[in-house]
């Protein structure tokens, strides 16, 4: 059976971003922001589910304030797209704005898994200077090489992880909403995952779960090892 | 076989409307209100498929500029619901807004299949004038009756008819948001807009309509099958 | 749980129509109506299962070949259009072939839940002579006035019974090829048929079942209730 | 949106019953009835959800302890029989072995909705003077009649009111292990229950709900309306 | 096709092969040849979706008359088969059809992802000297090597390439007729197309694609982004 | 089409285990092991299909009571845990149990795809000198290597074969019970069940298929194509 949880978190230990209101988008970016900034005071390194991946532009915000942040992003879209029908916070965008705004070192980025025919805008990335890793290329140079390569982009420095789950070929994640054939397998990505061992963690998230796509569930069980092998990360690898 | 269609509407004859914005509210509601005021000049009877049932608002504000329409309203809730998370254009308030803006006759208003025990705001639908035919009485006064009193209601003037999905029965309609159990059956329905035939419709719509919620595909039939019945209705009505 | 079947039929209680080939259709509608005959021929009264409701035809040729038969049909469509797609072979009309060959009674025929935006294929029924009941008329006259005039209409003589599963509104029977919102509820259908007692039947089918469309197998359980009510009907009703 | 519940029941207003062993048919049954006599004994009228109809045979015996109670049921099958594959523990008995425990009185005890091909097991019902409305019944006499019939019936004393999501037509609720066409409408058996104001209501359930075989979450749905409409019953019933 | 296209290509751009008779296997056979000969004339190289594999065979009767093509084909199956059911137009045969016509070269023929125990009809592959890799060859000797062995066989002379979705493991496309366990990933077969670029193509399609069968769409996905390396190798390999 | 299989197994040759009552655990254990010496007096080499992974402990009981069998054994879990619920009988202990009861040689058991943040319980496979190839392990191994590994391990004594769909990623298997993301591919599977040739085979099975869970049908068939591997390797490996 698919089984019920014998254990439950408290309920001081997980939260909701207070919403002051759902209709304004840059009203909510700045709760998520003032959310994690509070976490942050709070020395606590927060695991976020999502979701769009705009909330990660201010969760990056807050995390990054005193100091840019490394990143393993781990998608099939660069996400490093400018405005887009008339507004910059959108999900194609975040980490553009997070550099622009200085919370995010692009010279310590590595973003894995990018293909896709609707896939054309990967030029800030690479003015930028992340690194990027094409799906050829991850199939090429395998998933040890990725490691390494991830590893050696980073540095020792705090660094955010962001696994966007269409990152994983849709057979592995059908209930998303841009799925884009030719991606990870989840062992691949979880593999890649424990191979960040020992590095600095400041926070990690899994987004652009929509579980109503998928009636197998699989997506959301991916999803919840994505953010045990997380949590396993900052714990192990606390320095 | 699910057949497919042999001839298509000319492209001339449909269309989208054009937004400034997805990421503005505010923006939205005055793109369509701009596009339906154009119709209207046109003289131009539009018939509307959404989508949240916010679109109706802006859509009443254009077609109603000239006098306040009368309304036909199928729906499990009455959507005259005031302000909600910080703004008051959201789905469950078009027909308020619509009052409050002078567009909307709420004594020329009539709403069918008001239930669910998540519904306490039907205070402004009362206190304007307006009738609501809650399901218990539909259930008494039978498609017959309310087909009469429909007519009483709205009268020879012009008016509008907007058909939210989730009217029906979820068994009907899975596909929509805020299923409500209790509701009309698709033949009622579809009776009770067939007893309008004669009146002046100005516009009409089938909104809530969320086929990614209905591996059936009844939900799109069923709405298919609304819009061909207001297509009708328009069409033989026109006085 | 969905139980496991106790005790199954013999096989020599059932059987498949052995086909020459799949590839001319033709000589499949020979090969049942043979397959029929020899039926007949011992006495054997059969229970046909589809399908598409071309099947219907050479059932028919075979079990009215001595003398036409009458027939209560549930469905949406009147299924007595012409040739399409140049042929006149197909599920849209069995029974106007079967009265052009003498083998059904168009006097003593009656169609019942006919409606649909797409279905304008009706003169030959009402040309013939046939008894149609669109779905309005059956909202009014009710169940039991239908059983009263479905009885009236065939008489003392054998009749056939056919039902289209899309007879059914799509909320009980969504597993079928051409769906039409509005129609019969499941125990309407069974009412009707249990309403049919006494009555000399010939045979009788249940037809248009796409379980692939009905991911909650509803469809066929609807259809396996209507051959227990055909059984039941052939079994008390033996003159 | 399917919404997210705003408010939530204090942890202190819910619980699981404690099982010893899930292997263990015997003792689970013992650990459902010590569990609600600690509820009896703290004056709790409880709401249980199922899982298998054998559930409310603990419940009623601890319940019905001092004196037998009256009962609503709504479900296709009367739930009558005897042993069963060597055990009479199973979910077709639990209203047998309730009377014969001196804890159910069969004479203030109505069946609603009873129907199905599978179902030849109501002798027990009848010899120990249940009052069965079978389906046909239910269609003739109406939801008024019914809602008459059982006041009638259960009158005055402390009832259970046990509802199987099966005695919906499938349509309504296609998630349920036997499902049997031919049922209930949603909108009838809510009405039915409102029907029931003002009698002493001593508990209540919603039974065999299995959300895995229905992908349009509908019968969870309606799951949720009936115990929403019990709850009500139980407080506004109140004597 | 169910649900209506987001963007639509223009109307001269496409074409659906008109059709006689949807009766008449034989006819329908000429009708696509007819169709393709006359692309073929004005020069146009043709990007077909199936349907039935049999479909191929007519299209290469058309672009192979002039000169006998070679073949780049993934595929679970060989469909080489002979008459089967009494015709020998069906999705078994039809790279048998087109070598016995003379406008497929066998010798520059490979077929890719063969596999599956209800598999036994490779006969004429090898007998005519096609190139057959197995899919345990495939998992043996890489998509690279796989490649490099393509583009010895056809050479530089123009080639057919021909997708059965069913080629990929279930995993990927569950929306086909006859899926075998154990096949290629999406990625390798996007990979393995890229690897074609530069030879001469005169033709492409995708076939067996069933989206009723898949409730993710994900085949109908992976589908579109084989129809997108077909179209990029058609351009981007023009000689 | 998904065809209809052309040849039946004849009733002879197939049987379901017979049972006193499927409300005790213990006595179906034992009506299991009965059935299975039954078949091992026979010289029967059985081919099993779950339902549960438990079952596996009797059919064990009864293969391995002359001497102790060796295993392969692929899963997501040991299945080597101790009494859970207050039982020892449930599908996570199957093996310990046939160790503890002499039936199974730990030394002689591999088990292969072990994996899972819910997985905790692998002590007494390695205390009692199994052979335990983790996801990650494999991945590093291979195929190839794996297949070596289990060949020296097992040796040329009688062995049994024991699947556990679970051991293959959800991907390929949604509908099973405890599906643990990050596991073997369908075809990396039937390899390795291919590399076992020659082998002195006793038994085989596949559990813990739930088609309920798949809308795909994939799993039925992953685990039909096993079958039939397992089938073979019994055949052709009898020595």
């Amino acid at each position: 059976m698919r089984g019920v949880p014998k254990s439950r978190v408290r309920a001081a230990d997980v939260g909701d971003v207070p919403f002051r209101s759902r209709y304004s988008l840059e009203e909510s970016l700045e709760d998520i922001e003032r959310y994690y900034l509070d976490l942050k005071a709070r020395s606590v390194r927060p695991l976020s589910v999502g979701g769009d991946h705009s909330i990660t532009y201010p969760i990056l915000k807050a995390l990054g304030k005193d100091a840019p942040l490394g990143l393993v992003h781990i998608d099939a879209h660069c996400d490093t797209m400018g405005a887009y029908d008339g507004s910059k916070f959108h999900h194609g965008g975040p980490f553009r704005l997070a550099v622009l705004a200085g919370v995010l070192d692009p010279e310590r980025t590595i973003q894995i898994g990018i293909r896709g025919s609707s896939n054309m805008f990967w030029e800030f990335s690479h003015a930028s200077g992340m690194t990027v890793i094409y799906m050829e290329d991850f199939m090429s140079i395998g998933v040890a090489g990725v490691i390494e390569k991830a590893r050696a982009v980073v540095g020792a420095q705090p660094i955010y992880i962001s696994v966007d789950v269409d990152g994983f070929d849709p057979a592995y994640a059908p209930g998303t909403g841009t799925p884009e054939a030719g991606g990870l397998e989840a062992r691949e990505g979880l593999a890649l995952l424990r191979g960040l061992q020992g590095l600095d963690i400041a926070g990690a998230d899994v987004v652009e779960v929509a579980p109503e796509y998928d009636p197998t569930t699989n997506t959301s069980q991916l999803a919840a090892q994505i953010l045990f092998e997380e949590f396993a990360l900052m714990t192990l690898g606390r320095p």
